[in-house]
C-alpha cells in the first residue's frame, strides 16, 4: 500500500515537474490564470497527507449535540421526574416507613462473624484449638455471613428496599472475602515456611505451630525494630475492624501508611460523592424507569425491532450511571476511607479504558477484587497443581455467584441470568483477545466497550421483565401494553 | 502547570525510595504483602501520564451506537418512507405530471445569453465595437442571464418542482458568473499592458486596442510555438463551450489539460452519483421531511425548548446531507466533468475540515467560487483602490444575494432570511477568529463546526414555515398543531 503511495507519489512528482514548466508558459500570457494541474484531495492518487484533526472536532460536537437533545427530548415528553424526598429511606430502607431502616440491623448482625473469626484465630495461635476443627468452624462462619442478608430480606417484618437490600448484599460479599483472607493470611502466618512458598500445605498442626513459633522468636525481633507488627500481635480487635473498614479485601499485617490526611483532597472526595450520589439517582429516576417501563412490552413481546431500540436507548442512561458510579465507588468513596484510615494504596483500578481486551479489562478495572482472586484463590489453586485455565475458570464461577447473589436475594427470585451472563465473560475473553491479534489494538478495546454497553441493559431488561412478571403477573404487561399502544 | 506536576513528580519519586524500603522489610513477612503505597490513577497527584485511546474509541461507539438508535426509532415510527417513483419529475419538473420536464425550456434558453456574449466579444475584438457599448450590452445580457429564470419559474403554464427550480436558478447563477469572468478576461486581454496590471483601466478604445494589437503580433508567434492559444483565437463557440461545461467559473485561454481519460476513475465517480444522489434523496424522504413537518408547529408558536429541541433533531440529517451533498458536488460531479474534459486541475476544495477559523473555512470549502471571487471582484477592487475590508464586506453582499437569489426565486417568496444568514458570516468570521487567538485551533474549529451545524437548520426551518405561512395560510399550522397534540 505505501509502496503504491510512493510510486504515485512520485510519478506524480515527475508529472508536476512538466506542469510547472507548462504553467511558466501559460503565466505569461495576458489572462491571469489560475488554474494548476491537481488531483483532488479526497482522491486516491492524491499526494497529499490528510488530516483528521478536524474530524475528531466534529465527532465529538456531533455527541454532544445527540446528548443535548436526548435531555431536552426526555425533559418534553416526562417533565422533571427527580425527587429529593426519600432517597434516605430508598437507600437504607423501606419506602412508604418513614425512620424504619431495616439496613441497621443488617449492619449490627455483622458483629458477630467478625468477633467469631477473631476469637478462633486467638485459640488457633495459643493452640488451643486443632486446626481440622478450625477449619470447619470457619466454614460455618462464612456460610452464616453468606446467609445472614437472605434470611433477613425475607422476613416479613423487615421490608428491605431494592437498593438498600442490593447494597446490603454486597456489604456482606465484601465481608466474606475480607473474612477469608484474614483467615486464609493468618495461616500462613502460622506456617513454619513462613508463607513463603504455599505449595507444601496451608495449614499446620499446633504442634508444628510451636515448633515454628520458636525458630522465629529471633527474627520478630529483629522486625519489631522496623516497627513492623508480626503474628501473632495482629489479632487485635482494632487490627481486624481497621482492616473491615479499609479499602481492601486482602489482608495483611503492616499495611502501607500515611502520614497525614490531606484536607482538600479528602473535602474534594466527599464532595464528589455528594454530587455523583445525587446525579445518579437523578438519572435513574429520570432516564432509566421511563425507559425501563418503555420496554416492557416489546421485550415480553420478543418485537425484536422495537425491543433493539429499547435495548440501545437503555443502553445509554445504563452506561453514563454505570461510569459514574465506578468513579464514585473506585475513586471516591475508596479514596475517603483510605485518606481518613491513612491506607497508603490507592491503586483501586487502571486504566481499563484504555484495555486492548476483555481480559486486561478484568485485570484492570476492579483492582481490590482482582487482587483477591489471584492471591486467595488463582495463586493456591495452581499451587495445589490445577491447571490455569481450570483455575481461572473456577475465579469467573465464583465471581458470577457472588454477582448472582446480590441480585437474586434483593430481588427474592433465583434467575440465572447475571450468573450466565458473567460466566459468558470466559468465551468474550477469548474473543476479544482474538479480534485483538487479528485486527489490532483498537478492534479489542471497541469491542469490550460494546460489550460493556449492550450486555449491561440486556441484564436490567431481563431482570425487570422477570421481576415484573414474577410480582405482578402478566396482568401488568398486558395493561402496560395498552397504555403504550395508546401512547405512541 | 508542568512546574508543579514536575515537583511533585520529585517528591513522589523521593517518597517512593522510602516506600521501596518499607515495603522491602514489609514483603520480609510471612504475609505475603500485596499493597504499596501509590496514588490513584485519576488523582491530580498522580504521576502516572493519562493515556485517552479508549476514550476516542468510546466516543465512536456511543456516536455509532446513538446513529443506530435514531435509524430505527425513525424506522418504527414512520415506517418506510422511500419511494424510487417519481424522481425524475422531482428533479425536472413539477411532480404529478409525468413526462413534463420545465427545466428543459430553461436549458434551451441558455443558449441565448452564450452566443450573444461571443458575438459581442468578437465584434469588440475585430474593432467594430465601442468598448462603452459593449460594457452597456453585456451588462443587459447578464441581467437577461439573471431575469430569465424569475421570469420562466413565475409562468403559469410550466409548474416547476421545487427541487428542479432550485437547480435551474443554481444552474444560471454559474452561467452568469462563468460570462463576467469570461468577458473580464477578453478585456484583460485587449488591455495594451497585456493585463499583468490592472491598476489602469480595464477596457480600451478600438484605437488603442488596434495599436495594442500590434504590439503584440511577434509575441503570439512566439507562444503559438509553445501550442498556445492566444488572443482573439479564442473567440470560438468551441472554446466557450468548453469553458461552460468545464468544472471552474474563472476563464483562462489555455486550461492545464491531461493526457488521459483514466476509466476506473471515471467509473467510480459515476457510481459515487448513482448512490449518493439515491442516499440523499431516501435521507430526505425518510429524515428531513418528517422531522420540518414536526417542527412546524412549535417554531410558528415559538415555543422555545420544544422548538429547540426539533432544530438539534433536524440538524443532524441536515448536516448529513450538506455533507453528502459537498462530497457529490465538489468531488464526484466536478470531477467527472473534469475527467471527460481533460480538465487537469481538480481542485475544488481544501481541507475545510480543520479550518481553524471560519474565514479559513470559506477560503477552502468551495474553491470554484472562492477563486472567482478573489480573481473577478475582489483583486480589482483592491487594485481600484477600495480598502480590503470593504472588498470583502462587497464579496459577501454579492454571494448572499446570489444565495438568496437560489432560493427566493424557486420558493415564489422575497424572504431575506438566507441573505441575512449569509451576512451573518462577516461578525461569525470575526468571532471565531477572535475564539481562535484566544482558545486556540480547537476552539475555532469547534465553533465553525457549530455555526454550520445549527445555523443552517435554522433557515431550513425558517423557510418551510414561512412557505407553509405563504402558500397555505396559517389554517395548515392550526392543523398540524391539532394532529401533533393527539400524537404526542
Amino acid at each position: 500500500m505505501s509502496a503504491i503511495r510512493r510510486r504515485r507519489t512520485q510519478s506524480s512528482s515527475r508529472a508536476e515537474e512538466i506542469v510547472t514548466a507548462e504553467l511558466r508558459a501559460r503565466r505569461a500570457q495576458p489572462d491571469r490564470p489560475v488554474h494548476r494541474a491537481a488531483d483532488s484531495l479526497l482522491s486516491w492518487a492524491s499526494a497529499a497527507p490528510l488530516h483528521t484533526r478536524g474530524l475528531v472536532n466534529w465527532a465529538g460536537l456531533l455527541l454532544a449535540l445527540s446528548g443535548a437533545r436526548l435531555v431536552l427530548e426526555n425533559l418534553l415528553t416526562y417533565g422533571l421526574r427527580v425527587s429529593a424526598a426519600g432517597w434516605a429511606s430508598f437507600l437504607l430502607g423501606a419506602a412508604g416507613q418513614p425512620h424504619h431502616y431495616p439496613v441497621l440491623y443488617l449492619l449490627a448482625a455483622l458483629h458477630l462473624p467478625l468477633l467469631a473469626t477473631l476469637h478462633l484465630e486467638r485459640l488457633l495461635s495459643s493452640g488451643r484449638l486443632a486446626a481440622s476443627t478450625a477449619t470447619g468452624l470457619h466454614c460455618a462462619i462464612l456460610v452464616l455471613v453468606f446467609a445472614l442478608p437472605v434470611v433477613l430480606i425475607n422476613l416479613p417484618a423487615l421490608k428491605f428496599g431494592l437498593v438498600s437490600a442490593v447494597l446490603a448484599c454486597g456489604g456482606y460479599c465484601v465481608i466474606g472475602l475480607k473474612l477469608v483472607s484474614y483467615i486464609q493470611v493468618n495461616s500462613w502466618c502460622r506456617s513454619p515456611r513462613a508463607g513463603r512458598l504455599p505449595r507444601e500445605k496451608s495449614y499446620v498442626t499446633p504442634a508444628e505451630l510451636r515448633r515454628g513459633g520458636e525458630a522465629r522468636e529471633g527474627e520478630a525481633e529483629a522486625r519489631e525494630e522496623g516497627g513492623l507488627v508480626t503474628y501473632p500481635d495482629n489479632l487485635s480487635l482494632c487490627d481486624l475492624y481497621y482492616f473491615v473498614l479499609a479499602p481492601t479485601l486482602c489482608y495483611e499485617l503492616n499495611f502501607p501508611r500515611t502520614t497525614r490526611i490531606r484536607k482538600t483532597f479528602l473535602l474534594r472526595r466527599l464532595l464528589e460523592v455528594v454530587l455523583l450520589t445525587q446525579l445518579v439517582l437523578a438519572l435513574t429516576q429520570q432516564w432509566i424507569i421511563p425507559d425501563l417501563l418503555n420496554s416492557l412490552v416489546p421485550f415480553s413481546r420478543t418485537d425484536l425491532p422495537v425491543a433493539t431500540e429499547r435495548l440501545i436507548r437503555l443502553s445509554l442512561p445504563n452506561h453514563i450511571i454505570w461510569l459514574l458510579g465506578g468513579y464514585l465507588l473506585f475513586h471516591s468513596c475508596l479514596n475517603i476511607s483510605g485518606e481518613v484510615l491513612h491506607f497508603a494504596d490507592r491503586q483501586f483500578y487502571r486504566d481499563w479504558w484504555n484495555s486492548p481486551n476483555f481480559s486486561r479489562f478484568w485485570q484492570d478495572w476492579n483492582l481490590p477484587v482482582h487482587r483477591w482472586f489471584l492471591r486467595h484463590l488463582y495463586k493456591p489453586l495452581v499451587a495445589a497443581g490445577w491447571s490455569r485455565s481450570a483455575a481461572v475458570f473456577l475465579v469467573f464461577l465464583v465471581s458470577s455467584l457472588l454477582h448472582e447473589y446480590t441480585v437474586s436475594v434483593p430481588l427474592g427470585m433465583l434467575k440465572p441470568w447475571l450468573f450466565l451472563g458473567f460466566m459468558c465473560n470466559a468465551p468474550l475473553v477469548q474473543l476479544s483477545s482474538w479480534l485483538e491479534t487479528r485486527l489490532g489494538a483498537r478492534a479489542g478495546n471497541l469491542s469490550m466497550w460494546l460489550f460493556l454497553m449492550m450486555g449491561q441493559p440486556l441484564l436490567v431488561m431481563t431482570y425487570y421483565h422477570d421481576y415484573v412478571v414474577e410480582h405482578h403477573g402478566p396482568t401488568l404487561i398486558h395493561h402496560y401494553g395498552h397504555l403504550n399502544s395508546t401512547q405512541l
